[in-house]
């Protein structure tokens, strides 16, 4: 999938919302055994209730991985349910040596078929380009994070006043282009966005940090969206546990419906 | 096992070799089927091999990962070939936000009862201290890696002169005791370990970058080394593809001595 055909599908489905599957067995609704197994029914049913109203969905791996090599399988089963027509991006906050990256690439999309994942870029170069090599696959690599940490050296301001990220930024759109790279803009930065659009105009941008961090999703679509739409809002603490009862895939729903008709109401799409 | 607990057994095995266990299919001896299991067989070779001349060893989740579940079981059969008396170090570069990193840290340290986790800096300290809430764990943190990106953004100066990863180190040595806190220093930049031994006198560094990389040992030695030895040097693929063919086993042995002999020669332990 690329630009313009994502694009498409955010115009299709009114919406440009990606939903975050981490999956936490300590905050399941009641009524589930506190088992791996659970999480499958659990992913199929948020899955089933909210996937005409997003374009993405977004496993964070540290909760498959919590439970060993079951939640490894546990993970491949779930990309299996995910409907052909949603991008996947595997929130994994990769990077390491070149040969490193180029086997995490090939875990990754190859023989997980995911289209996009996250990467993050301390380690420069040579640790993100192996994962621009395959067509038709994202790159998403952090550039500004929604938590109190990215205060701590992304905002650090390098000789000559720029911080940190916005170099990283600026000498990460060579690397790739728009078609196959993404950057991580938090919602929680929104006083930074103009200045990031002015330097990224043209790539996406992965947004968290709406909902269970605080950011607004109205200033994001203000000083965030270039004419592709050029946003992907996610949240996952928001949705999956909007309710911890037997209804919380309705509620899932809703809290999906509610984000999805407010991206109406902010962005002309 | 804190930092006195390292040396001793630095000093009493005259070593502070880490053995890097990146298992690559493609590069196994022409005897291996090339299949998962093979992993096993290797590994336990490899580990066999080796086990009395070095402290450590470092298995690459990458390699695991990109063979999917059944990977991360070899993975996780692999630590338990691991003799207890060498520390454990799980290459993953992980790091996310706070409750993220919890779950990395659960799985890591709990569900797999590894020693130590290599850890990405980018996403600041509540990325980070979620490792460091673990008794008798271990924090690797990427500082200066030995890849040539690691000019991208890690050497940038800041407003004042410092490069960026001299206020990592500065920053995140408040975050941990050297009893729980290593980082990562390539031997690619022997010219910066005088400096980052000012910076972080008593903490612990993992070394990559000798032998596939062009590290020099002495280098690091000379200007790297610390009371307490302060070094653990990684070698993977110079030790674990020393030889192609069926005395593959006696040739890594054959490498981890040289270096180990090395090791003796420029440090006094």
């Amino acid at each position: 999938m690329n630009s313009n055909q994502l694009f498409k599908r955010i115009q299709a489905k009114q919406s440009f919302l990606c939903i975050g599957l981490d999956p936490d067995l300590d905050r399941f609704p009641a009524h589930f055994p506190r088992e791996p197994q659970s999480i499958l029914l659990f992913n199929r049913a948020i899955i089933e209730a909210t996937k005409d109203l997003c374009v993405a969905y977004k496993p964070n791996l540290a909760f498959y991985e919590a439970l060993g090599s079951e939640g490894w399988a546990i993970f491949e089963a779930t990309l299996e349910m995910i409907p052909d027509d949603h991008l996947i991006i595997a929130d994994a906050k990769r990077g390491d040596i070149g040969n490193t990256s180029r086997k995490y690439a090939d875990a990754f999309f190859n023989q997980l078929n995911c289209d996009a994942l996250t990467i993050a870029p301390y380690m420069g170069s040579d640790s993100v380009l192996p994962f621009l090599e395959y067509e038709n696959k994202w790159v998403v690599l952090l550039g500004l994070t929604s938590n109190k940490g990215s205060q701590d050296f992304q905002s650090q301001l390098l000789e000559g006043g720029q911080p940190l990220f916005e170099k990283v930024l600026e000498t990460a759109k060579e690397w790739g282009s728009p078609d196959q790279l993404m950057f991580v803009i938090g919602a929680t930065h929104p006083e930074s966005f103009a200045r990031i659009r002015e330097i990224v105009p043209d790539h996406f941008f992965l947004v968290p940090g709406v909902g269970a961090q605080g950011g607004s999703l109205q200033a994001v679509c203000e000083y965030g969206m270039n004419e592709k739409c050029g946003l992907l809002i996610n949240s996952s603490r928001g949705i999956l546990y909007a309710s911890n009862g037997e209804d919380f895939a309705d509620a899932a729903r809703a809290a999906a419906k509610e984000l999805q008709e407010q991206m109406c109401r902010y962005a002309n799409l």
